[in-house]
């Protein structure tokens, strides 16, 4: 049953998990990338679990995630107003707003709008390139999505203490280059790096991401998956990515 | 030219490299593993460069550098002295005396034998259960090598970070578990890891053992290397871990 959202002239109605998710973005501007469909499969959602995805952009983690029946109740949180809206709308048009709720606001409001360990999982597919590396993109959303303009590492992370529960976990995806910064922010809030898994574009070449879930006052015992691998050797997806695309995760609790 | 070095009726003399590496080592009590081998093989070493291999043991990674003119000198210092002195016996049984010491002596003691900053490269392949995990073996020389006895890994980086020159190089190998510890303490001593590599005993399986490199006062940029896989899923060594045996390295400076 369609339902009554309109979709503008310059966005388009990209569709995801066969039609099953479908998620309204610019034409122009920021638009999701492989990234936040990668910590979606990664990481391990309960059916009864609350969750908050940080920086939710187009909100394609939360509809990934209730379109799998993951999370009892979902907020995503983004602090672009227009990509909030359009998010709402996604929310929607898939009627998903029992379960999904998207908030705008900005990072250093969230203690006043949450009671602390108010959430079982906390998500975010941060912007991960340092301030002064790179140049920024004119256009501002993009910029914002990329790099640590509206929240810095550090930021991110007492946040995500501040909101999951004891025993509760906090998943992220972010750049192999900056990882001993992650792990070592993420060790200091006392959220233990627990489960990791790298990227690697193709077989035989170095990491470009990682995944990693901390639990909050988790004992020192890592492990590490077996590698991800985005592409074939003839570049096509490979058939753990496609998976992806059609059914939406990899493993779950 | 066979030389007049005794192997006794309780060792046993060990090859690596074809016959071009040859360790002597007790039937009984420790034996080298394959960690030291993909250590070797890991760490990059200058043909000109001085290199210090804390907890050596049988000498085994002093004896593969050697063999692959990697390094001009080589320090190995074992703490055990049944281990140390059966390591001076295999580098002069392999005429490496001039390009390979062996020293007994303790950790503590490393600050009194050579200057700050003496070293190019620091490698250590450390004993790495924590104290009061697991069965403490009764065999002392097994117990030494495998746990945290002779040295905790605070201790061993602290020494790393004197022994080593600026810019200069600290390598070893250590068990994924426990990988969040190790590189906190490292970025604690200011010895930035800069690259890593995953060793998964098979395909699909879970990374058991991490090779890590890191620079004295280095930048915070990892690379993160292929994965190593050590057994192909017949159970036969895979063909990198077969040219580590035959080559005895994977790159080089």
């Amino acid at each position: 049953m369609e339902r009554e959202i309109s979709i503008r002239e310059d966005e388009t109605l990209d569709t995801l998990l066969g039609e099953r998710v479908k998620v309204i973005q610019k034409k122009k501007g920021y638009r999701f990338s492989l990234d936040p469909l990668l910590l979606a499969g990664f990481v391990s959602v309960g059916s009864e679990e609350t969750v908050i995805d940080i920086g939710t952009g187009s909100g394609v983690i939360p509809l990934l995630l209730a379109a799998g029946s993951r999370g009892k109740s979902i907020t995503g949180v983004e602090f672009q107003e227009e990509l909030a809206e359009m998010a709402g709308r996604s929310v929607e048009y898939g009627g998903c707003a029992e379960r999904i709720s998207i908030l705008h606001c900005d990072l250093s409001d969230l203690p006043g709008r949450f009671a602390p360990e108010a959430f079982d999982l906390v998500i975010s597919n941060p912007p991960y390139r340092k301030l002064g590396s790179g140049r920024i993109n004119p256009d501002e959303q993009k910029a914002v999505a990329r790099h640590e303009l509206a929240m810095t590492l550090e930021e991110l992370v007492k946040v995500s203490r501040y909101l999951v529960r004891p025993k509760g976990r906090v998943a992220c995806i972010y750049p192999v280059t900056r990882l001993i910064d992650l792990l070592a922010c993420l060790r200091n809030y006392r959220l233990e790096p627990k489960q990791m898994r790298l990227v690697h574009p193709k077989q035989g070449e170095e990491a470009n991401l990682v995944l990693v879930e901390s639990r909050s006052e988790g004992g020192s015992e890592l492990r590490i998956h077996p590698p991800l691998y985005v592409y074939t050797g003839e570049g096509e997806y490979t058939e753990e990515i496609q998976r992806l695309f059609i059914e939406g995760y990899l493993r779950d609790l």
